[in-house]
């Protein structure tokens, strides 16, 4: 099993994306590693380490594409990124999947135009995880295809399906529609032709609302990339926004410091499903390859867990599943 | 000053709306309230408070509109319902507003096409109340308008700033465009618009994220129904999902059972910002009137601040304000 790094993508490269890296070594057994990114910087991050040098591999890659470059203009002109370079080898089959926490639109980019498509799927897709009172779900598409048309939202239910049952464990995963109301005639007229062409998706379940997204009510929630991306993003500042609100609130009151310090370990393990780092990555369905993508601020844990993901799309041939769910 | 009150909207009446309704009428000196309703239920409900019967009147509307019902079929068929009977009252200069926790789809339609809209207004919409750190600001449109066009949205905007100023408190309120990125040229063709078109409203601050909302980054946040309606029904899920996944937390350790009570304390305490009971209810703007509704779950203190509400927005002539902003 052989996994491409990113060793200069995410804000904290490259000490997060390497330090990931080598936790992975140390977790699973028949793993190698190749690092992208240039030599240099990436060989003296790994001199703080202790390695095993043998399954480690650093690929020499110039250039660096920024968080906020424009995607089609750095995959054009940065041919000698690391981005270019590892989805080149991964089509070149001399890696197994690639990870990053660089430029998702970038990364989206090169997984589409390098690696193409899978066979009979229209569009590439991101799904990304959501939590819930249930544990992680899927939100499908979180920004990659901001209108959806029906035959897409079919198969990235689809696709969707296949990525819960191989890296969530749900043997059966619902689907729902996100939409205004409950019942079929709400919406849109394309939200009425989505659910429509949803219908005979086993596992449909109807079109659920914003208030069953925490709630777990379906295990995959289809949206267009407009709705998933601001839900997204708006889910992230969750738990952040209620540490600050319990400070202004205790900042009101005369609690015991005691106290405070109690109730902010206690929120935090409440809010600990929440924590992204436990699922890590995100992945691109529907491209020809296993590209996981990560938060920006992806910590260690969390590239450990992005690399964790890439070798269980492998082992499970998620692709292979994925073409057989769409034909 | 008389506000007409829906005695049989919601989810529990006639029980809340009646209580708000004496509550209001113990706040506000110069208040009289007209009740609306099957006078039989609404007077048996009556016998079980005191209350300044000279500031009170019954009146009979014997028909109720579901919260289920189709919204046109209601209004059509249920012309004897408190709907239909207050919006009349309302619209033939009987009362100063109406206020209700019924049926939102009804009360638009019936908002609407009694009242009928303000002089210049393309469409009426609904603003919602949305908690951030900074305390509520507003989100435009909730549910009413679910395709947003530009010449809308910058309408939309401007009735917002109005009402954030009147209600709000909020001297020159800023207005952001929810969509999936910061920068000008992001999101799809019709945000692209929108966008464009919104340039010249004073406060405009450009493109906002989902990350951007809970922080309070803008006064008004401007979206689509669709948008709108999901992030509403989503925010009102997380106090509750919250002490749910406390409990869950709690469960799974050896916490001494007082620090536990004491956390939910400080949560508690920590949440109100998110209480939606503090604004009691959402207007319809752009309408020929003053029409609050509220969630189907108000309880008395935010149907008594529904009321406060309309009475805020009759003094200060929120409707000549919008004419104006408009014009």
């Amino acid at each position: 099993m052989k996994i491409a790094v990113d060793a200069v993508g995410g804000d904290f490269y490259p000490k997060n994306p390497i330090e990931g890296a080598l936790a992975a070594l140390s977790e699973f057994d028949d793993l190698s590693i190749l690092l992208l990114g240039p030599e240099e910087q990436v060989r003296k991050e790994l001199g703080n380490h202790d390695y095993p040098s043998e399954r480690i591999q650093v690929v020499h890659a110039p250039e660096i594409v920024g968080m906020k470059e424009s995607p089609a203009v750095a995959i054009k002109t940065k041919q000698e990124s690391s981005i270019v370079v590892g989805m080149g080898l991964h089509k070149a089959g001399q890696v197994d999947g690639f990870v990053s926490a660089g430029n998702t639109g970038a990364l989206l980019a090169a997984s589409t135009f390098i690696l193409g498509k899978l066979e009979g799927v229209h569009r590439p897709t991101i799904a990304t995880f959501y939590p819930t009172i249930k544990g992680f779900r899927l939100l499908v598409d979180a920004g990659a295809n901001l209108e959806l048309k029906p035959d897409h939202a079919v198969q990235f239910a689809r696709m969707a399906q296949v990525y819960s049952k191989v890296i969530l464990n749900i043997e059966e995963p619902t689907v729902g529609l996100l939409n205004v109301g409950e019942e079929e005639e709400k919406g849109t007229d394309n939200l009425k032709l989505i659910h429509a062409a949803l219908k005979p998706v086993s596992g449909f379940i109807g079109n659920v609302e914003g208030r069953d997204v925490l709630s777990g009510k379906a295990d995959i929630y289809v949206c267009d990339g407009v709705v998933g991306n601001i839900l997204l993003k708006f889910g992230e500042t969750i738990p952040a926004t209620l540490m600050k609100m319990l400070q202004t609130a205790v900042a009101k009151t005369t609690i015991d410091p005691d106290d405070v310090i109690q109730t902010q370990k206690i929120l935090k393990a409440a809010l600990a499903p929440f924590d992204y780092q436990r699922v890590g990555g995100i992945p691109f369905l529907g491209v020809n390859g296993v590209s996981i993508v990560g938060h920006g601020g992806s910590s260690p844990l969390a590239i450990k867990n992005m690399i964790k993901s890439a070798i269980d799309c492998v082992k499970h041939d998620i692709n292979g599943q994925i073409v057989s769910s769409l034909n």
